[in-house]
This record gives C-alpha cells, structure tokens and sequence, in this order.
C-alpha cells in the first residue's frame, strides 16, 4: 500500500479556516483586529520576498498587516527603538524581524528586544525557557509547531510514541524536541534527537514510529533507514542540479523520496509537504497573541 | 569486574578545590568576593536545613554568605522588592529563593524578578532559553550541570554517545537533556528522553550507553533494563521503610544498586552519588557569575 501523504498545503488550508473564524470572533467579542508588524532591514531579495509572503498572507486572513522597510545602513539603535515603538503600540500583536540582519546589526539584541508577548516568531529567550519550562504562556517557533500540528491533524499523536528527530537547530530539531517532550496535546512523546555527532544514524532512525528530518542534506535518508510502518516528516527542501530538468535544478528534501514512500505507512514530501505550514504557524501565533491580549491572559 | 562507583563526593571536592582557587583570584585580580543570598520564606525545617547548608557551603568556600530569613505571612511585593534590592546589589552575584514558597506566593512571578545574570539556581525562562537556544551566557539548574560534570570528570564524556534520560521534570530531566545535546563540551550526545508515557520502557533504557534516572521511584531501574557496560548515574532518593534497620527506614535511589552494580561498568549509586553535586554547582554558577561581573561580560 503506497504511503499516506501528508500534505501541508491541505492542513494549512483547513487551519487558515479556522483563524478566519477566531478572527472574525475577535473582531466581534472585542472589536479587535489582529495586527502583524514586519521588519526588514536592506534589500536582499530573498528576505523581500519571503516577508512579502508573510505580509499577503496575514491581509488574506484579514489581519492588520504592517510592513516596515529600512535601509541597509540602519543603526542599532534606530532598530531598537522602532521595535520598542511596535511593543507599545496596541494595535500590533506580533512582531517578525526578518532574519538575517545585516553584519552590523547584533540579531540577539535585537530578538531580546521584542516583548515575550509579540514575539510570534517565537525566538526570544523567554518565549524558548517557557517552552521547555512550562511555566507560562509563550510562543514556539513556527516550523516546529506546524510540525506538532501536522501530525496531530494527520492522525498521528506522537503521545506514547517514540519520535527521532534529526537535527538539532535552534530554528526546528532543538525546540521541535522540547514540544514533543512536554506533558499535554502534541507531546507526551518518547523523543531521541540524532544529529551529526551521531554514530551508527540508521540504527537510531529505524527506531522511530515518527521520524522527522531536519538534517540539511539532500536526501540523506534512504529506504533502508526506516521502520516499516513509520511515518515521516520531511523538513529539508534544497536545490540540487538536474540537467534533466529545464531550470537545470529541482527541488527536494532530506529525505530520498521514492524509497522511503515505499517504506513509511505516512509522508511528508518535500516540496508539498511542510512548507506553507511555517507561514500559517506565524498567523496562527499572532491570533493567539491578539487573542491572549483582549482577554488578558 | 565490578563497576567502577562514581562518587560526587570526591568530584565535589575536587571541584571545590578549583572553585577555591577562582575565588583567591577573584580578590587578587578584581578586589571582588562573590556574593550569594539566600531567601527562605517561612519555617519548613527541610528548607531551613537545606538553606543552612547552602550557606555553610559558601563560607567554607570563602564566599560572602547572606541568609535572608521571612515570616512566612510575608506578601508577594514585599518579597520582589527584597529581589530587587539583591539585583541591584554589587556584593551579591548569586540569589537563591529557596522553593516551595508559601502558597500565596506565585513562584513563577517571583523566579522571573531574579535578574537572570544572579539566577544561580538557573530558573529564569531567559536562562532556560538561552541553554536551549546558545544565544548568550546563561546558568544552568543545578543538577543537571553537576550530572554532565560528573560524567566529564569520570571519564565518560557524552560525546557522540547514547544517553537516555528517565524522567523530564523541569530541575532534571529537561534541562539536562538540553545540555547533553549541545554543541562543545559536555554536549554532543545521542539524547533520549523517557517518562512516564513511554512504552516498553525496558527496550529504550537498554539503547543507552549512559543512562541517568531521575524519575522519582524507589529501585525502579532493575539489571535487565540495563545495557552490560553502560555508565549509570542515580539521581533519585528516597527513604523506604526498613524494619531491619535501627531508624526503620533507608535510603535508596530510583536504580536497584545491588543487580545494576553486576551489569554496568560504572555507575553513580545513590546515596553516595550526584548528592553533594547539587550545592558544588550552585558555588560554581555563583563563582561564574561574579567572574562575569568582574570582567563585565
């Protein structure tokens, strides 16, 4: 039997649908819109366009969405204060500073100067502490919370699972463990983290029920690495040459596809499986956090 | 050949030795002392010894001691502005609010008043965070910072290792695993965190090549859950009733010592273990802190 796909586009529609509703609940309750404020610093392209995206994204859903663009030469301080500026100001509920800043700018000052509460990119130091603490409402980083909310939505509780996860970044596989590990809905998981230091990979992999990869390497997992049965989430997404292909490229993930379809009973390909969910993740935290906001929480 | 017993006592001492030598230099170089203030809130007697210690420990050490003692009626103001004394205070580089509170006290609150740059007993969401995400200096809890010294300085460094990690509560298990999977020293580790949700336990912990317990249960950890010459580190204790015994009870830890002695090939019994660990780190983390403050990093 060919493996389940998990697709995030479909699960990011049907969450986006939910945030419509609690959106227009806001609206409705308190009067209150959800205000999305981004902030690039210089003109890379690439960081251009994936605001642009977070920006669409957040009017799509009918959140206020503010998009701020300094130049390349804007000094610390000026950055500092324009997001003290955002952290007082009521009609902002969350706040993404596009990384990477420029070479001049320090990133850690400056994702310690959001307030815990707006920092829906889930990056300031409180925000990670509560995570692995629990000890109050915080904000995850969206990759691995769209992860946690894939497998939920799929059907696959990681709750008494034992889930492998590969990689250990501060942006998925480090905070992705601590969410899977926590007491509650999307945790309650045996959860093993593998990373380059590892030794003898395929005989921690092939004990995971979930394996999620978020390794960096083109199709560095292949058939032979996985349980039968086990389902797989695939984090990566690369550029690999393709003479075949008329870019001269394709696209793929860190996992070696066509084996381990034939293997997993569940996967998310890349492309088409986790991408549009870190996005919805983003929208989903500012609801929350206009949410948390108007009730005071 | 019987296991080689891990004893956080001679560690301890030989940690303390070093400490002695950093604190000589911190008043040769600095003029400075480090300072550590405890505040017990109340009467418990456990607490009262506990915090005794504390600051015996620190004396001996050469540290400059202040125990705050408060009537257990004391109100939450009046407690966060005796913090916020301590923080703003250049004698004292550690602050230590001795736990349980009073129920009317909100511990969290009370926590996140310490300046994270004092929190020597690594509570701080900002100290949490940052152990997880490397974005600056931070302190870690106790014990777990002691486990990781203990294996360095036994001679079972984690790196590239198995370890599995029972039990994920927030002073232990959690961090703990958050230590053993950064990069550098004492980290690199292959982690796996189990707990009370997960499955066919026995499979998981034989997986380990270093295997810490610290899930809270009398002598759970028996031989056959244990791989044969896998280091073993205890970190429980607990009194059970022992008639044969003159004071009816004695005290064991969460590993069954006598049948895991005959199969690891190290391991840190309880008592006798990680014990003294606890209060040799909250030295050290009060040491470091005032190094900081002394070269102002």
């Amino acid at each position: 039997m060919p493996a389940q796909i998990i697709s995030g586009k479909d699960i990011s529609a049907a969450i986006r649908g939910e945030l419509r509703q609690r959106v227009f609940a806001l609206a409705a309750r308190h009067g209150v819109q959800p205000g999305l404020a981004t902030v690039l610093v210089g003109t890379s392209p690439a960081s251009q366009m994936y605001v642009g995206m977070k920006n669409r994204a957040a009017s799509e859903l009918g959140l206020h969405s503010r998009q701020l663009t300094l130049p390349e030469e804007t000094s610390q301080e000026e950055l500092l204060g324009l997001v003290a500026g955002l952290n007082s100001d009521p009609a902002i509920h969350g706040i993404l500073v596009q990384l990477p800043l420029p070479g001049h700018l320090r990133k850690t000052r400056v994702i310690e100067a959001i307030h815990p509460s707006k920092d829906v990119d889930g990056l300031h130091p409180v925000n990670a502490g509560r995570l692995m603490t629990g000890s109050g409402p915080f904000f995850a980083p969206c990759t691995p919370l769209g992860v946690v909310d894939m497998l939920l939505r799929s059907g696959h509780d990681p709750n008494g699972k034992r889930v492998v996860v590969l990689g250990r970044s501060n942006l998925v596989g480090h905070p992705l463990a601590n969410l899977l590990l926590r007491k509650g809905r999307g945790g309650d998981a045996t959860v093993t983290v593998c990373h380059s230091r590892t030794r003898d990979l395929a005989t921690v992999t092939r004990t995971a029920e979930i394996l999620v990869v978020a390794i960096g390497r083109p199709e560095m997992i292949t058939g032979d690495m996985v349980s039968p049965g086990a389902v797989v989430i695939d984090v990566g997404t690369h550029r690999v040459p393709d003479p075949a292909s008329e870019k001269g490229y394709r696209v793929c993930g860190d996992v070696l596809f066509r084996e381990v379809r034939e293997v997993a009973s569940a996967i998310s390909p890349s492309p088409g499986g986790v991408g549009p969910m870190t996005i919805t993740m983003l929208l989903a935290n500012t609801v929350e956090s206009a949410e948390r906001a108007a009730e005071d929480v």
